[in-house]
């Protein structure tokens, strides 16, 4: 299970993409310029910009595209100028969040390349003042939220949000890195509760649930129940999307996922492998731990022979079955029909996804 | 110029300090707690307790001691219980976000000790998962906010400082790790416009303004011009501080300050070496080049020679009289006297301070 490797939907047509990239534009010439705020120094404007054009717009952009995405759905009509560059804005934050907690986790995981291509922190010159450039990323966020949203009837409802959203997941952080920490492997911690308590916090919330709450603030609504009910089942299919995640890594086609697996080699807290752990009988756990996290291939391929004696691919197909069902039962249980259509959204996009 | 190696103010007594530090008890308690944002597992409450204790409580305490003080004084009595209690939270919430920058500021510097300890990445087990830790800390903030202030009239201004002074404070950071990188020194770079704009930003902004942003805030005051005539004075104030902070490294008593001195051996963008970088000759400036940065005694003792034929000393100290002078004529153009007693009391507690 490794954050941010994949993405939550399906690449855009261009012709979305580029647009939801004019307002990165817009945010980005806001950041640099002068203000009471700060005045920069030619050396700090120019550092600032490239390190924003490198670790902010070059993901596939669907977290952040599904908030004016949502919000279209929500409001079920096409949406003015104006709330597009709003919801626009709101998914450039979610995509400043990610950035921000990837350029961190990359240092953490020393990591060497992120979206095919060096790490922030292994270019020449960062290094480590990418731990502070991380922490600009995150500051940008309230500064983008003040300039276009205080006034608002939900300003504040809106930093509180973003507030306990990045709380959670620095703790889903926190979790992975003392459960499977450098060096010192403990299968033993890698059991299904504990796995599925990292996977919602490090990344459910925020790739899940914090777009679809920023387009339902946008589209007005006040009742902290809906919240709740749309909360639950966005985490619920945030875990299942990481689940995919983890067995893409292993049986997806690298031509279409564009990049070979590594969960294995990496020692990773995957789902396949706490699959493993639960089904494995005592002699298989010993073959886990001796060839589990090795860099050797004649290892990685013992693994994926027990993986295929434990029928893991017949276990994942039918988790990805049950969710699916489950989430729709979920949905459907919705009262408002644009939230389910949101929803609905959002689950299509990663049902039964290759990539 | 190192940030956070001084404190805003004198010692408190102890009874004082004791007080202050009850509030911390019970905030850590409220954080460690389980609630509908998180569920702790035995082993990440234990990590979280045990870093907050090591990060967040052992410095002098002056910042946030300094915001109760304050609202006594805004108020002209002795505070409520209550208020007592929430102005310490904010004090509270001034160290946490000290603690972070620290944090962060100690993995990017390579720094070994801070406050008598190792520094928290140093510990066993910690390492990088420290960059992680301090953005917890971080989090932390608006979790305090959220629980004890949510409601207040005061509490969208109270997020918008906290938001605005800790960006301040990365763009600070920023300026200084990008013009002093590590081995890698251009002494031209050392200049009186960069290093007042590096230490306003890193230092006097969260140490000195701050605190008086969050009393002004519970004494209810909601004139823009007077937090933007305090902001202006403090930060004042605050560089002023950080230039004691750099005479102090060179010329302060080591029994009394509690530390050896490192500036000139750790290359640091120091007032000192800046004013004497802008009074050397040609043959002084090649002096201070060969020999500055270097970890040799004799090469240390050289640049203190040269700083003694340049005068320094008194350079300090007409230094000091002229910022006292022109602090204590600001102050008193403030309308407010409360407002003036605030800022008097600021400036007392440092003015020819020794340590
Ligand atoms: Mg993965
Ligand atoms: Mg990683
Ligand atoms: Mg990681
Ligand atoms: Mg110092
Ligand atoms: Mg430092
Ligand atoms: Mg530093």
């Amino acid at each position: 299970a490794s954050n941010g490797s994949g993405d939550a939907q399906k690449i855009k047509p261009a012709n979305e993409r580029s647009r939801f990239l004019e307002v990165y534009n817009q945010l980005k010439t806001e950041l640099l310029a002068d203000s009471k705020t700060f005045q920069f120094t030619p050396e700090s404007r120019v550092w600032v910009e490239k390190m924003l054009d490198h670790t902010v717009p070059g993901g596939k952009l669907n977290r952040g595209i599904s908030v004016p995405d949502s919000l279209r759905l929500l409001k079920e009509r096409e949406l003015t100028e104006e709330e597009y560059f709003l919801s626009s804005s709101l998914g450039w934050c979610v995509e400043w969040l990610q950035g921000y907690f990837l350029v961190e986790d990359d240092i953490m995981d020393h990591s060497v390349t992120r979206r095919g291509q060096p790490c922030w922190y292994k270019i020449p010159k960062v290094g480590m003042i990418a731990i502070n450039d991380g922490i600009v990323l995150r500051n940008h966020i309230p500064q983008i939220l003040k300039r276009h949203f205080k006034g608002m009837p939900y300003y504040t409802e809106l930093l509180d949000i973003f507030n306990e959203v990045e709380y959670q997941t620095s703790l889903g952080q926190m979790l992975d890195l003392i459960t499977t920490p450098e060096g010192e492997v403990d299968l033993s911690k890698y059991i299904m509760p504990t796995y599925i308590k990292i996977v919602q916090y490090k990344t459910a919330y925020y790739s899940f649930y914090l777009p679809v709450a920023c387009a339902l603030l946008m589209a007005g609504e006040k009742d902290e129940a809906k919240f709740e009910a749309a909360e639950k089942i966005l985490v619920q299919m945030g875990t299942y999307f990481q689940v995919q995640d983890d067995y893409l890594d292993c049986y997806g086609d690298p031509a279409f996922i564009g990049k070979i697996g590594t969960d294995i080699e990496d020692t990773k807290c995957s789902w396949l492998v706490v699959q493993a752990l639960q089904r494995a009988s005592e002699d298989q756990k010993n073959v886990i731990k001796e060839n589990y996290g090795k860099k050797d291939p004649s290892k990685v391929a013992i693994i994926k022979q027990l993986y295929k004696e434990l029928n893991l691919e017949k276990v994942f197909e039918d988790y990805e079955q049950e969710s699916y069902v489950a989430l729709i039962a979920a949905i459907e249980q919705q009262e408002s029909l644009p939230l389910q259509a949101v929803l609905k959204a959002f689950l299509g996009k990663i049902y039964k996804r290759q990539k």
